[in-house]
C-alpha cells in the first residue's frame, strides 16, 4: 500500500489542484493533501480556511472523498514521514516549472529518501491558477469556472474582509 | 495493485536507466520494462538483444529483480493495457525534456486515460546516455562505469560487427 | 489590409493547425496557409497531398473558407513577399519550442524585415502533432479526432502505398 | 480594422519596449499601449508618470505617432474590449519568458475569447529591462541608451525624491 | 593573467557556491568572490557576515586559499573594473536558470564589455541552495551537508536572533 | 597560461562562432579551434574544407590571428588532453540550447575533468547559424553576412557539385 502526497499553499485550492489530486488518487492507494502554512504574507486565505475548503471540495468528488487534508506545520519531508508517504505529487505545466521544482525535489530525495513524481496538469486547466482566480476575483470578475464553489465563496469573503 | 511501465529504447540500458526503474518499483507494485521497438534504423543492438541486457541488468539487483522486460510491439498505450498498467514512468534531466515528452505524454492520456509520471532521474548519473556511452565506445573509450556489465559487452560486440 | 502567412509541412494538416490558421484568419485580414516543399526526405505524403488536403480542410469551415493554400517552393521570405504578407503566424507549445524556432524567425527578420508572432495553441489540441498521428496511424489506432476526415483517409491511402 | 493592445508596467518605458509597439503597430491597424496600475509596491513611477513618460516617447516616432496609451484600471481583458482589441501583443526574450506568460495569455482567451501573439524583441535590445534600468540608475550609471530621454529624466527625477 | 568574479549574495555561501569558485580558479588565474549588498531585505546574515563566513570557507581549501572576497558596494562592472576582472563565473543549474541570468549578462557586456561565463555545477550539489538551506535550518533540519561549517553557525546564530 | 578549444562542426564557420572564438581569445591565454570529423553524414563541407575555411577567417582577425584550428579525430577529451585545455567554450542561444548541451558537458567532466564554461553569444548575430545560412545558399540567397567570405565561397563551390 503506497501513500503520496500532494503538497502546495493552496490559496484557494482550483480545479487544477483537484485534477491533480484524482490523478494522484489512481496511482497511488492513499492520498493526502498538504497544505504549508505559507511563512510569506501574501496568502489570502489562512491556513485552517485553505484547509477547510480543499476537505470540503475533495469530499464532494467521489474519486477523491477518501483523500485526507492536513496543515504542513514544518518540513514537507517530516511531514510525509509521519503520514508514510513514499512520494510527493506534483503538477507541472511546461519546462520553465520543472526546472524551478527541481532543486526543492532533489533537496527532498537527499534529506530522506522522498521521491517526486510530476505529472502534467488536464490542459483544460491551463490557464487555471490560484493567483490568476484571485486577480480576477480582486477586479469583480467570476471565478465559478476556476475553482470549487466554496472556494470561490471563500476568495469573496476574504476580499471583503 | 498498481502497475507502471518504464519504456524506451534502452539501447543500451544505462545505470540512468536501472536507477529510474529502481525508483520506480518503490512507488508502484508492478514494474514492466517496455523495449520500443525502434522504428528508426539508428539502434546498434537489435531489440531481442537490448531486451536481454536489460533483463539481465534488472535481475542482478534484488530491489528489480521482480520487474519484467518485454518488447512493445505496437503503441505504447496498447502495451501499458496489455500488462495492466496504470501509468508510465520516465526519467527527466530538465525543462526542456519536458516539454518535449509533454505531447506523448498527453497523447496517450488521450487515448486510454494512461498517466505518464515523471521522476527527476539521480543526479550521479546526468551524464549518462546511450548515446553517449555508444560514442565513448565507438573511439575506444571506457563505458564500464555509465552501463551494466552486460551492456558494455553487448555494445562492444556490436561495434565489431 | 494586412497579410500573415501560416507556414508548415502540414504532414498532414492536424486539428492544431487548423486552431492556428482560424486564430491568425480573426487578426489578419488575408491569411495563406504556405506548405514547405520539406527537404527531408522524411514526408508520408506528396506536397501535391498536402496542399490539397489543407485546402479542403479550410474550405470545409466558413471562419476559414477564404484562406488560400499553396505551396512554398523556396525561402519562406520569397513566398511572403511574393504573397503581400508583412507576418508569419506559428503554433507555440513551450519555451522549448519557442527557443528553437527563435532563430529562423531572427533570420527572417533579417532577411527581408518579415515579423514572426507566435500564437499560443488551443490547449484542447495539445496532444496532436502530426507525427504522432502518423505513429498511430501506422499501428492500425484511429486519428480522426487529431486530424480532418480527408487528412486520415490521405494518411491511412499513403501508408497503405 | 484590427486592433491591438501593449499591455505591460511600463516603469518606464523602454527602448525595448518601443520597439515592440513599433512592430505591433505594422501588423494591427491601431495600437493602444495599455499601462497597468500594478497593485505591487515596488514601482517607482506613478501610473499617471508612467503614462506620460511612454505616450511622450511614442509620439516622437512617426511610426507609432498614433498609438493611443491609457491607464488599465482592472482586469487587461476588460480594457481590450473597452479599447476593441481582438489581441494583446508581448515581446518576448526567451522560453522560460514564454512558460510564465503562456497562463496569463490563455487566461484572456478563456475569459473573452483574447488572443495573445508574442513577438521576438529586437536582439538589439536584449540587455534592455527596466529593473535594470533602474538598477544602473540608482548606482549613478548611464541609462540614455535604455530607455527615451523622457524616462531617464523621471527616472532621476523620482530616485532623487 | 586573467582574473574573474563570482558575485552573488551568498547568504550564505553553500557547498555548490565553494564547488563554482574551485572550478572558477582552475581556469582563471586570479578569482575573487564579490558578495553584493543586496538590495532586497529578506537576507538572512548581514553583508560583513556573508563576507566574513565565505573568507573562511575558502581560506580552509588549499585550491581556494588565495581567492579574495570582498563586498560589491554598487553595480558589478564597477566592482569589476576595479579588480581587474574580464569575466565573471556563474553556475547554472538549467535552461531557465540561463534564460533568467541572459539580460543581465548581456546588460554588462553592454555596459563595460564584462564576459559571463556560465558553468554547470557539480551535480552532486544539484539540490543546495542557500533559500533551501534557510528554510531546513528554520525548521531545526540538518545543513552540515548543504554549506561549509562556519555557514551552518551564522546561519542558527542568526535564526536566534 | 590557461588554453581552452572551441569545438564544433563548423559546416561552415560562421560569424557568430567567430565571435565566439573572440571572446574566449580575450579570457584564455591559447585558444584551440576543434572540427569534429562529424559521424553524421549531413556535412555539406569535407573536414578539410572546414578546417580550412576556419583557419583563414581567423587568421585575417589580429584579435584571433594566433588561434590554432584543428581537426579533432575522436573524443574531444583526448583532443584536449592533447593540446592542454582545461576548458572547452561553446557559445550558447537560450536556455534549451544548455539543456541539450549539459550532459555532454558533465560527460566530459566525468571523463577527464573537463571543463565547458557557456558564453552568450552576440546578440548581433543571434538569427546566425550554418544550418540556415546553408537552406539560404541552397535557394540563391545572400549569406555575405551570415558567414566569412571564404566560407560563403566554399558553401557555393560545394552546393554547385
Amino acid at each position: 500500500m503506497t501513500t503520496a502526497v500532494c503538497p502546495g499553499s493552496f490559496d484557494p485550492i482550483t480545479l487544477g489542484h483537484l485534477d491533480i489530486v484524482r490523478r494522484a488518487r489512481r496511482m497511488f492507494d492513499v492520498v493526502v493533501v498538504g497544505v504549508a502554512r505559507n511563512a510569506s504574507k501574501t496568502a489570502l486565505l489562512t491556513p485552517a480556511e485553505r484547509v477547510e475548503v480543499a476537505r470540503e471540495a475533495l469530499a464532494a468528488d467521489p474519486e477523491t472523498a477518501d483523500v485526507r487534508v492536513a496543515e504542513v506545520p514544518g518540513l514537507l519531508v517530516d511531514f510525509c514521514r509521519e503520514v508514510g508517504a513514499v512520494a510527493v505529487v506534483k503538477g507541472l505545466r511546461g519546462g520553465a516549472d520543472f526546472d524551478s521544482e527541481l532543486p526543492m525535489a532533489l533537496m527532498n530525495r537527499h534529506l530522506t529518501g522522498l521521491e517526486t513524481v510530476f505529472v502534467p496538469g488536464d490542459q483544460r486547466y491551463a490557464h487555471v491558477a490560484s493567483s490568476l482566480a484571485k486577480d480576477i476575483a480582486r477586479h469583480g470578475g467570476p471565478i465559478d469556472d476556476l475553482v470549487p464553489p466554496g472556494a470561490a465563496a471563500a476568495v469573496r469573503a476574504a476580499l471583503a474582509r
